[in-house]
């Protein structure tokens, strides 16, 4: 009897390094070829599943599949699809059970975070009810970096690197500027409901004067008034003031600041942008100049300045997921475990699905000062060792080398449709 | 009698490259002591020699000024400030001849665009009639890539570098998304009258159907019908669209887009962003999710993926301009000459700042497919050695070390003080 087949997808937002866990998932099952037959991988995720849509990764050089480790994206396409609950659709479930079936799956990798650890937990369950031998094994990923339990979540690092490095290299651009230009630069990132990829900027700060002067947190509510006066008295001390706001900056109330109700002059809703929103005020009662970034996918997708311990981490799960089911581990995941901080030490440890599904972690207090707008000693501490490190991808001609699949579909083997 | 002492400064927009530039200056002069004496720069450029407030670089140690070139921003401040003509402001010229004088200034190195080779051009003029002996030397700078005669402007290789990079980031992650999200993408670069930065982003692509699929020039008006028509038929063909958008962008009457005279709640004008402005004519009119980035200045401080070809001809127009006054020249600037295409091969040319002074180079039509919205081959071509090496800085902790100068004051001379 053959050995069982695995699927592997990929869920959200996707990451400069998601792709290294599935490098790590393939490269150490290609190992055990008695025990996993061929990975399968969703095209766009576990929706490639339902609609028996999957991509045949044993076709792809052993080259190719390298090349995933320095490759941002998502290589087989990624979806913003959740499961419902069991009880809501069974259908999607007995759909999922069908094509496993039917393609000798006996494994199951679902690489993403809160929510999709959810969906493999119900999928892991309902395998079980049914009687269905197959294995669920969850990979951690998100660059909110909001996951529990986890000492970081695969992707953040990267970010964080690319928010630091960017952080103080426009630091320097203003620095050079200020004095006949710009006042005050506004650098939004991501993070709508967490303040981790904001509080990266922070570690671009050697000396207290030092970019960034204000960090914007989703923690802290956002206080106009305030705001306009740690600018104004910023500018009037130093010269300038370069902000990093999170996208999640959001009032008392929790209202985006962003979601500022702007319509354009045919009275469509003007979509937000944190920097632009924040420009707007302070040009309007400080009347600085200003310039503004917002990093978007950039900083997500910046695999060219990843960090080295996170590609690390994102491949050692990648491959731990796979050692946990050939371990006969079910339902859990693997995280990473903080050994020591100096120096920073991390392991693989072993968390059960259901106790990372859909749980956010904010940013501890004591990482904010408590004016509310920097990154305490405590924070630089902890964040510091997840920038560590420079994996640079190779290049050809200037620009980046990344993987392009052949992406070979599976032959399907059932004949009924299935509508998403 | 000692050899006279030079002054440097620095002028408009800073580049990831321009402080390699310093360094080139720098340390040729540093060879050259019998020749010249001190080099001081100018803080915040020009208007560091009429407030006779300047920086020595000789209190610098090497390893600083060696550290110059793997730094971004301006190290000595720069500044936007053009000195009116001689009859407009004759105080100005005297000033400078007065601060010149003074510090036994002989030689001006005025390191910026078209507008600052205008304004070195009317020092050296206005010191020759003035009889006193000063040698005024160009150094080309900017990340627009509009200066003439030279084959490319230093700083304007490592933004299209990043703008190249960043491209195919973006669209990797566009393309794990389209399927359950976003539909179109739209990146906002630098480059307010020429595409050539926007160009750049066409570098990324490498099939046919890669991203971008379009390029907003500022050479080509926009036309708001049949841009969204081709973001429609791009993504009902391949699933998704990814734009990239000059700030230039403009209507047939040459009215920037993103001035759309937006107001806020309180009848603030908002500020633009061509980014945004699309998006909401995309989402408007054609419902489809977007996403965007505006790199601002992200793209013109990122020395962490600067081209190695850039950084090495902004160090060698900085060494160049060095080697002409010591052979005598005045009123010119190096250039980069292109010696040949395949492979590429650069020199460095000879141009009268006269030539260069005030002429904009837009970007050739036929480098621009013809329906307005491509990078033709002859476009890449021309480009694609523009980015070539990876001239990484050094780390430490994660981030890139940058120099950090004393910056300590030349004495003043002068009991006088100068209003600008």
């Amino acid at each position: 009897m053959p050995a069982p087949n695995a699927f592997y997808a990929q869920s959200g937002g996707v990451t400069s390094v998601i792709n290294a866990s599935a490098c790590g998932v393939i490269e150490t099952a290609r190992q055990h070829p008695d025990k996993i037959g061929k990975v399968y991988a969703g095209r766009n995720g576990i929706i490639g599943a339902l609609t028996e849509d999957m991509i045949d990764t044993s076709v792809e050089s052993d080259a190719t599949i390298a090349l995933l480790k320095q490759t941002p994206g998502g290589a087989f396409g990624s979806c913003r699809f959740k499961l419902k609950s069991v009880d809501e659709n069974l259908a999607e479930y007995e759909r999922l059970i069908e094509v496993f079936k039917a393609h000798d799956i006996g494994y199951f990798f679902y690489n993403g975070g809160g929510d999709s650890q959810d969906t493999a937990n119900k999928v892991a369950q309902f395998a079980a009810e049914k009687g269905h031998a197959l294995t669920c094994i969850g990979i951690p990923k998100t660059v909110d970096n909001d996951l529990p339990i986890t000492d970081c979540s695969p992707g953040f690092g990267s970010v964080a690197k690319y928010v630091a490095v960017s952080t103080r290299e426009i630091g320097l651009d203003l620095q050079a500027m200020y004095a006949t230009s710009t006042k005050v630069f506004v650098f939004e990132v991501m993070g709508r409901h967490a303040g981790w990829i904001a509080a990266a900027g922070g570690l671009a700060k050697q000396r207290a004067d030092d970019p960034p002067q204000l960090i914007l947190y989703p923690e802290i509510p956002f206080d106009e008034a305030d705001f306009l006066q740690q600018v104004q008295d910023c500018v009037e001390r130093i010269g300038y003031c370069m902000v990093v706001a999170s996208e999640g900056t959001c009032d008392a109330e929790g209202k985006f600041i962003a979601d500022a109700g702007i319509k354009d002059a045919f009275g469509h809703v003007q979509l937000g942008g944190v920097a632009p929103t924040l420009v707007n005020k302070i040009t309007a009662n400080l009347g600085h100049k200003c310039h503004w970034a917002v990093a978007d996918y950039l900083q997500r997708a910046a695999r060219h300045i990843a960090s080295a311990t996170d590609v690390d981490q994102a491949y050692a799960v990648g491959k731990a997921a796979v050692e946990f089911a050939l371990a006969g581990k079910n339902g859990v995941l693997p995280v990473i475990v903080r050994e020591s901080v100096n120096p920073y030490v991390w392991s693989i440890g072993e968390a059960n699905l259901s106790d990372v599904a859909n749980v956010e972690e904010k940013m501890p207090r004591h990482f904010i000062t408590e004016d509310g707008y920097g990154l305490t000693d405590a924070g630089r501490d902890h964040l510091l060792p997840l920038i560590q490190g420079e994996a640079y991808p190779s290049y050809e001609d200037g620009l980046p080398i990344y993987a392009r699949l052949k992406g070979q579909t599976v032959p399907r083997k059932l004949t009924t449709e299935f509508a998403i």
